[in-house]
């Protein structure tokens, strides 16, 4: 069993950190984005959309998906659990899982891809555009200061997947810019909480 | 009981076509989404996201997020499966229905916004940019139609919540010229099949 990733990329990030919390041993191999072997042949039969991280098993099965990927692992070893115990648990961990990944994440890639250009070489970008992402990602760093002034973590009352795809995303908007304000004092408190845990090394 | 939706938004009919196949009874309230009431304080305290679907349980606990809200029901009423039955199926069905996520459904929406300007009184758009999601948007109609030639089902061998999101997306494509190609025969099919299902007119 192994997981394709680039040790960079924060979706990679998001799976060993969950990884991590899990204890769970992993092999990876490093999959060079910058020189685009994520869409060559081979990698597009792994994943035909073409992105990393992908885990592959032992059998040859090829799991894509940040989310899909950490579930799996979750069904597998439920202890600890990351993604909510009962019916009502998981669906609110999960609403925020959504919140971070279609508000905070999406956008600050958006901005990355546009503002930077990183992947110009293989699609059209639009700096405005990116510069809106990047406003657009800014409101929901005031939402989740907000939330966190009622909970301790993103999904309520303990750490789950929520607290690492937002770590992992607001880690990864420096690149373009985006910063815990100081007047966000329970994000940044939460940003420290979270950051502490070992897991935020892997 | 009850979900406050817009009856022709895609997301709420994502929800109701999911609710159909398991045979759950529901109630809906209507929220005017062009005169902007998402977007009062009274409905930002039930979602902060100030999107549509939520659904408002009993003792007034709000769950946003249509992956989330079809999971809750799944987990409560297992019979019929459209999440998967083991960790591996489960996995599969949330990568593909990812797949169709980010790369159908967001470009689409984001075609729709950019294209149209239905939202430019509270957004800013770019034109160009929807024309290149909508660009993007049609690419993933022949990956799908290329799967359609290996499984019946966008996840495999039976219908599940990734046939739900790829019609609902399909469908609302429309609005912005996305229209399946006289080419993409499989795809084609697999829209027939699933359209004739009792839950694709809930």
């Amino acid at each position: 069993m192994k997981v394709y990733e680039l040790k960079r990329a924060p979706n990679a990030r998001r799976v060993r950190m969950f990884l991590a919390e899990k204890g769970i041993e992993m092999s990876y191999q490093q999959v060079d984005l910058g020189a685009g072997e994520n869409l060559a042949p081979d990698f597009l039969a792994k994943n035909p959309a073409g992105r990393i991280p992908v885990l592959e098993l032992d059998d040859g099965t090829h799991i894509s998906e940040t989310i899909a990927i950490c579930r799996y692992f979750e069904e597998l070893y439920p202890t600890p659990n990351l993604f909510g115990s009962t019916p009502l648990e998981r669906a609110t961990i999960e609403m925020w899982s959504r919140f971070i990944e279609f508000n905070l994440w999406l956008p600050t890639g958006m901005a990355f891809r546009h503002i930077t250009g990183f992947y110009k070489d293989r699609e059209t970008v639009f700096p405005e555009w990116g510069e809106e992402c990047k406003k657009n990602a800014q409101l929901w760093f005031d939402k989740l200061d907000e939330r966190l002034v009622e909970v301790p973590y993103v999904a309520g009352e303990r750490f789950t997947i929520a607290d690492i795809l937002a770590l992992c995303t607001i880690d990864f908007g420096k690149v373009v810019g985006l910063r815990i304000a100081p007047a966000q004092l329970h994000l940044q408190a939460w940003h420290e909480r979270v950051s502490a845990r070992p897991s935020a090394q892997a």
